[in-house]
């Protein structure tokens, strides 16, 4: 029998911690919905080609066997691995096929939220995890798709991430139509090459990626000029002339300096300081080919981004169906798991409980069922102290739990602030606590 | 490539359904929060040995593998199935496992609802999923649990399932103590034996079931005995007189009859109705040891139990470390597959947005982004409309959704309510719509 302990890369949160993710699930969910995504959950498995689709994430992936799977049913040993399910990576790819397989019954253009938990093989560390949540946002239309939405991704975010107590964020936007352009206006070719390399800035810094590239058989003049865009940042559409003076000349990269323009201005006009401008962001190998975010976390900016995305015209498309799109997810369990290691969130108390409800005698105990019962009614969290044991021993049980108030079933029944000490009369059918102490309260710690 | 199709037994909802799943799943979580249960979740995965404690259900796993898991980390081959994984066939198992591992950072007596899905191999049929939500409530104690935690759990359930548009349900309840008592006061050994048979009457009949028990050794008095003890069920606790002019005595018996008894005297002061005392339950040959509970949804009777548990005393133990508790589960897919299959639910429409925010121009269009972000403010749910085409087919795309609202930027910003064809002037920092029109509304269709 293997020994009860922890999975390394499974993390498990105690109720208090949960407490908050669920809290913090909430609140991005509701943003979510003030902006008219709809929700959205795909099942947690996809058919093992289509996640190997993009050969970079096959090693991620957890491919599923039934113990037993000898019944000749389909999907069983003898149809081999073209029926074989894998966990799915991310929420993206399911949510392309979902599109695909069900374009018949949606309206376009699609909005859609899904917060769910995904599975990646990854050696675990801090940060990175092998079951975690994503909350995600995704527009997508049949054909084409309007660049506005790619300006109104960041707006949502900023509201999703401002509403949570946690440090403010910083959107850090650029355009693969950019860094297309840019390197063939220069008139390098392989422009995936380059991108991998310039993804190593932050890693290695320039005077290497820069070896890197002429390694690769850029000229000096060409490698200078891919970190000279690289280099350039600003918190408004000031970027596009310090682009221009660069000298290069394609009219992919002006397509992709106005498309980024208006993301910098719509933020600017709505939510100053929240994006910004930042030529070196590429996003790897994935399957963007337009607008592209990465977001920091203020004081945590060395863990990475806790909130990426981006535009893709390519990822739903079967025949001549094609749906571009363009989303963002925010790696939620990431964000937690950075916090709660710095205890930076707190609950105001463990359970949600808002009143216990202290038992005489187990002779009356359903008087204090009746009593708990009658707090529910009007909304209020109550639960029944575990036994008659003495008063001191049932308030401790209420301390212990965070919870604030204690009830006492009498000729008069009373209840008692646990935490000033005052205790009053009081009705169960019409008592009610102060609007702060009815569920716990989500926080920064200080 | 594998074609893009659904897979049997992995459910899919369209948004406006998961709308409606959400909605169920939210009102329900509301209801354990009442009562003071707190949030918890467990990891998708349990090592295998964990998971096949119960050799019954060892079929219905799956497991996982890494699909390059050849990097020499543990749990790679050479480490062999010890340390494999499975995902996880219910709540109970990985909460049992919960407790154990983090006996030391909880409060007992512990009370928790945890709703996630679960998955299991099975054949797929209609009710009966591979990957399906569940959403559980388990108390806990540590070393005992007092009896009176038994009749609490019937309580909570009628109020969650109370508080959603389905059909009532009734709860049947009884006592493995009842069953064993009786069957060893009658002076039969293996009650798994006999329990294994009972648990067919509604399959066979009890002609059929008799002849069982009596190939199994039992005389004819003995198994006629058995089934009159399982054709007894009342609303009241007028079951125990009945049990008691069988004629047969065991302390077991008498001491299961005094927890059935409590369980239904509290049920019928608290929820009159819902309850009923039914003495063929025994929920197989699952870990419970006293009551057990079976809950039919009123009109679809022949789908089984949507809300399954009981008592078990020896789930939770480690050594000396024993945590017997008592839970309770509702099947959430089961429930909807059943109701959706016969459009018993619907919503009010299949978006979150209350108002769309037309658009002039596209010149114009960041006036209707300000004015949904002034919406949003006061929490009214908004969206920009995709393009600045005529007016009638902006309206189009609101009907198509079902949002009731259709808001117009000008000199003075008008709404109007598309359903009636009213539009009055309004400004976007002080308008409210109905509270009713605010969210989509969840109800049982007519």
């Amino acid at each position: 029998m293997s020994k009860i302990m922890p999975l390394s890369g499974f993390p498990e949160w105690l109720p208090s911690q949960r407490l908050i993710e669920q809290e913090i699930i909430g609140r991005v969910q509701r943003t979510f919905e003030l902006y008219g995504f709809a929700p959205l959950e795909t099942r947690a498995v996809e058919p093992l080609d289509q996640l190997l689709r993009k050969g970079e994430t096959s090693k991620e992936v957890y491919v599923l066997r039934r113990l037993q799977a000898d019944d000749g049913e389909s999907g069983s040993a003898d149809t081999g691995q073209r029926d074989e399910l894998g966990l799915h990576f991310d929420l993206t790819v399911p949510f392309a096929r979902f599109v695909l397989e069900n374009a018949g019954k949606l309206q376009f253009p699609f909005r859609r939220y899904q917060i769910q938990k995904v599975w990646r093989g990854e050696r675990p560390q801090e940060g990175r995890y092998r079951e975690f949540y994503q909350a995600d946002i995704d527009i997508v239309d049949r054909d084409s798709l309007p660049a506005h939405y790619e300006a109104e991704i960041p707006l949502v975010i900023g509201d999703a991430l401002g509403g949570l107590p946690i440090p403010p964020v910083t959107i850090q936007v650029n355009n693969r139509k950019v860094l297309e352009g840019f390197y063939r206006g220069l008139g390098i070719e392989g422009t995936e090459d380059v991108l991998r390399q310039v993804d190593k800035l932050d890693k290695i810094g320039p005077a290497k990626v820069a070896e890197l590239l002429t390694g690769q058989g850029l000229s000096a003049a060409q490698a200078e000029r891919v970190l000279a865009l690289a280099e350039i940042t600003a918190p408004d559409s000031g970027f596009a002339d310090r682009v221009t003076r660069l000298g290069v000349s394609d009219p992919l990269l002006d397509e992709g300096l106005e498309e980024l323009v208006r993301v910098v201005d719509t933020a600017v006009a709505e939510k100053p300081g929240l994006v910004v401008a930042d030529l070196r962001i590429a996003r790897g190998l994935d399957y963007y080919t337009g607008t592209v975010y990465e977001t920091l976390l203020r004081g945590y900016e060395r863990f990475g981004s806790i909130s990426s995305g981006g535009r893709y015209d390519n990822l739903a498309t079967a025949g001549r169906d094609v749906f571009p799109g363009v989303g963002i997810s925010i790696g939620i369990t990431r964000l937690l798991g950075i916090l709660f290691g710095r205890d930076a969130l707190t609950a105001s108390r463990s359970v949600p409980t808002c009143v216990l409800v202290a038992v005489n005698s187990e002779e009356e105990r359903p008087r204090s069922v009746a009593a708990a019962a009658a707090l529910r009614r009007n909304g209020i969290p109550a639960e029944v102290a575990p036994s008659a044991a003495k008063f001191g021993k049932q308030i401790r049980y209420a301390e212990r739990r965070g919870i604030p108030f204690v009830w006492f079933p009498g000729e008069r029944d009373s209840v008692k602030d646990i935490r000033s000490g005052e205790q009053v009369d009081a009705d169960a059918a019409t008592w009610t606590p102060p609007e702060e102490d009815l569920r716990p309260v989500v926080s920064a710690a200080v």
